[in-house]
């Protein structure tokens, strides 16, 4: 099994290319963007956007899976002074689960010491940014962020409502720097996972999107997960968490970590638990505290721990339409509930902020007890957690650690706000993460959709990533296709948000799209989609041929009933006659009708 | 050419069987629902939902698509006294674009000789409404939009933000009489279409939604509309607009009314420009005149028309991104541009109202300069023209037509409340009818979900009907697949709305599906959906064996980590205990970490 280097996607999408930016402060940062270059006859410039797909999609790049991506944070990591390599901890066999001989996924071949803290230090940005450091990574953010948008959109108009966010017209390094000293945004990256291009989470920032991967115990195997990680970076994915749960966990996550490019989360529970034998009240802290150094020195970015599952709000499950519905959270519950205590997570919180400040890896403190089922939305249980994250999150910044908050979960629309706003409340505007919500619960196969509508909605109202759902949400395993049409979905839900937040960049590529529409520039519409296949796929469908790709119709009206040739018509006779002399000619032809309040 | 009889899908969706609920005033009355059975362990009642999709989901039905369904209005609509049947309008070569011999979509096997008002009477609900008669066509909907919900329901709490809507607990006979009698409701029923199972569409009532279906100049045919329509209201599409614009319009149409229980709508100027050759300057009065009397005598329950583009508004549309995107706005545009005068539709507005009031075809007031672009919406010429419908509210009303307003179109979402403000507003709080609105520009391939996000939003905002977009929206004209995921997509939307609304029955489905996928009856869960089919396909995927429908976990998580069983475990153990004894005793334990800010 899983003898073979994974297969995955490479090259660029249709007309596309990938640029870099060099920094200033630091001049070795190169800032990967993709521009989409269009037909000369836009006479526009291409359209820059921001690119989560690492070296794969670029084919001057010399990817292979099995030497993994290039370290290209290892300098600037061992720069600052504070790090040192030592002797990783031993794999031991039920890190995989047990697995041998043939169900034994391979080995990663190459093997890096691993980079710890020295002398008790915090080595994370929360840290730097605290002592006023602009890190490498703050300025590779800066120059992400701003898209190119100094150069392309000096007079654009500021257009949105951002439900008191504070998104600048340009970001500068400082900016970053304070929004993470804040604790407003953070920088998931391990210093043991140096191939990460750095990306931020905050609220005041472009929305990200995560998209979940990993095996389960019943199907799955390493290449199809790293497959699928490079599969949800191509179309977007920012972060990716691996939520592997059978045997193997350990290698495929350092496949996984070593090929990946943007940050990657797990669930360390999940390892834990297969470590025990699936037992939750065999759980100890040794095992935990052992798994969470486990996957910190293969380079893990941030942590889902669910500390804020309290004992005595277990009992508040016990009447919901759907009891506990985080994987995490109904673990803990069971192991809270056999030893009649509190969590090991929740008391021994403060020396897992020592493990994650150690490797700076993030917190996403998880909402083991989020509603389940539009009946269970917003309660006590819900909220009574969120409070418990508000206080942990004080710990963890005490500690110097980044932190964001996981939220719901399934939340009709008219309840979705009360629960951004009582998460900037309750975690001093730490950044929120939400899992959807879905609106309504009854459209399994269709949950993508159902949760793509509350996610726009929160991302809107200020959460900072959005974590996909996809259509096998609720019944089954997503594959390759199912992670596509999940992170598509999330783009649309983010760039939806970013427009009505009044991003001042957002807007860029609506237009660029819309004026190639208006102008039949059909090459042009398609390779703006954020899925230009299929696009274009869609319209070949009924259109196939060459010469429709310049046509001035498409087949759902038929050149008679174009509308935008019409208005092209429309437009050249306006040009001749000069708009101001024709508005005021057809001012003077009245009114026809009276207003129907003066016709008494 | 289309010398066959069209095959449709015919037969009950999984689980599901047919009700007729009687009525009272009205005892003839036989009001269809769905209920859908479940498994005997639930020890739950079926589930009723609301059924648009007439006898082909009745194994009892024999329907013949070439003898079209049951006339169940017409005795009612005879009833009344006001009609008298008479010699229809000869049927035209142009009026189905020149076809012949092979080319001509076959006649209609059967005809009946149509309906119109006599002695100059109003024969719309709106009138006998504001008459103080409650119709059978009212009482059949009061039966409809309660779904059981008296006996169901009884102590169902109202939750929700409505926004200014009056959504009654149980829904009246008086009640849908006094809406429609206010205008702030249509019933859409031809006296031509006696086949319908009324239905209303205000922002009072369920939300519903419309499917788009029709052929080109470039593709399509008979056979494929008729099983479109059918395949459309079997997913739930409340009403079907024919789009049709290429030749056979009149006899394709014909097929379609003969067959649908859903109102029919059309753009009636689509075939009056078909019938001057496609070139807008020659449309006329007394052609388009022809035309609607043509698709009134037809049986057509609602007409779209663009009276609000009026001539001085054509230059406000010249500096937009995208110009004017509806099809019949560009193509009255073009008129008024050309003759320098106001339209047709406008200076003939009354007129077309007596038309309309001789056969009750409701209005769709066209919004012909809705943006068709972010960079477009809420702009000087949309909401000119929506002022302009206002107006022409008034007038039809006056006499005693029944009106909705349609709306946008392209909004970001920080733009989409104000549509609906403006809207109650202007028209005097007529139903407003929206194409999703698409919330970006920049996912052709997706723009179902572009716009069911703004869909859902501007639904619970008040919108009575949503528009459905599909996947192929921009790029090519829908086929069966597409128009299922543009109906399951807007049937999310919709139904999100009703939640958010706070609509007392719209939760009941939804709990019921969260109690069968906590308790693991996955049949069930399959069969509540708003598409069992690819529910239970996603399943199946990943564990198709008959013993994995009553296996407590599933392919995502395997069987040690489903949340759900582990839920069951700590609500058995809490059962056993007692659960205020439990969280009495947990909330002894105490806080261990004291909040941060009382920590200092």
């Amino acid at each position: 099994m899983n003898a073979v280097t994974p297969k995955v996607t490479q090259g660029p999408l249709p007309a596309s290319y990938k640029v870099y930016k060099p920094g200033r402060m630091h001049p070795d940062i190169r800032v990967p963007m993709r521009e989409i270059a269009l037909h000369p006859t836009a006479g526009e410039p291409p359209v820059t956007v921001y690119d989560s797909s690492g070296p794969y999609t670029d084919p001057q790049a010399d990817t292979d899976i099995s030497a993994g991506l290039p370290r290209l944070r290892e300098a600037w990591i061992r720069a600052r002074g504070d790090v040192a390599p030592y002797e990783a901890r031993h794999v031991k066999p039920e890190d995989n689960g047990f697995a041998t001989g043939d169900r034994l996924t391979p080995e990663f071949p190459r093997h890096n010491k691993p980079l710890r803290a020295t002398g008790g230090k915090a080595v994370t940005q929360l840290a730097y940014a605290r002592a006023g450091i602009v890190t490498p990574e703050m300025e590779f953010i800066t120059i992400r962020e701003n898209l190119g948008r100094m150069e392309l959109c000096k007079d654009i108009a500021r257009d949105g409502e951002s439900f008191g966010a504070a998104i600048p017209d340009f970001v500068t390094p400082e900016f970053v720097r304070d929004e993470v000293a804040k604790g407003r945004a953070i920088i998931p990256a391990n210093i043991n996972h140096p191939e990460t291009e750095p990306m931020i989470i905050g609220r005041n920032f472009l929305v990200k999107i995560n998209a979940n991967i990993g095996n389960s115990a019943v199907t799955s195997s390493m290449a199809n997960e790293v497959d699928k990680m490079v599969w949800a970076i191509r179309w977007g994915a920012d972060t990716v968490m691996d939520l592997s749960t059978g045997r193997n966990i350990h290698n495929i996550r350092e496949w996984i970590i070593r090929n990946s490019p943007v940050p990657i989360g797990t669930v360390p529970i999940y390892q834990a638990l297969e470590k025990v034998g699936g037992i939750a009240e065999e759980l100890t802290w040794e095992v935990y505290r052992d798994t969470l150094i486990e996957q910190a020195e293969q380079g893990v970015d941030y942590f889902t721990i669910h500390a804020g599952v309290r004992l005595h709000y277990i009992p508040l499950t016990v009447d919901r339409t759907t009891g506990i519905v985080s994987r995490g959270g109904s673990i803990i519950a069971k192991w809270c509930l056999h030893h009649h205590r509190e969590s090991f997570l929740y008391e021994h919180f403060a020396e897992i902020c020592d493990i994650c400040r150690a490797y700076d890896v993030s917190f996403s403190l998880g909402d083991g007890l989020r509603p389940g089922s539009i009946a269970d939305a917003n309660d006590a249980a819900q909220f009574a957690e969120l409070e418990t994250l508000g206080e942990l999150t004080q710990i963890a910044w005490e500690k110097d650690c980044q932190v964001m908050i996981e939220g719901p979960g399934h939340v009709p629309m008219h309840k979705i706000k009360a629960n951004m706003d009582k998460q900037l409340d309750t975690c001093g505007e730490a950044p929120f993460y939400t899992l959807g919500p879905l609106t309504t619960d009854i459209a399994p196969g269709y949950d993508h959709i159902t949760s793509g509508i509350g996610a726009a909605m929160i991302g809107w109202f200020g959460t900072a990533m959005l974590c996909y759902v996809t259509p096998k949400e609720h019944l089954g395993l997503p594959d390759r296709d199912d992670v596509k049409t999940g992170v598509i979905t999330y783009k649309i839900a983010a760039h939806a948000a970013d427009l009505a937040k009044g991003h001042p960049a957002a807007q860029i590529r609506d237009d660029a799209l819309s004026r190639a529409r208006f102008e039949f520039r059909w090459e042009d519409q398609f390779n703006l989609s954020l899925d230009p296949e299929t696009a274009r796929d869609f319209h070949d469908q009924t259109l196939p041929k060459e010469a429709h790709k310049v046509a001035h119709f498409c087949s759902m009206c038929g050149p008679k009933f174009c509308s935008m040739r019409i208005s092209h018509d429309i437009r050249a006779e306006a040009q001749k006659e000069g708009m101001a002399a024709m508005a005021e000619k057809y001012r003077d032809g009245g009114d026809l009708y009276m207003p129907a309040d003066q016709q008494d």
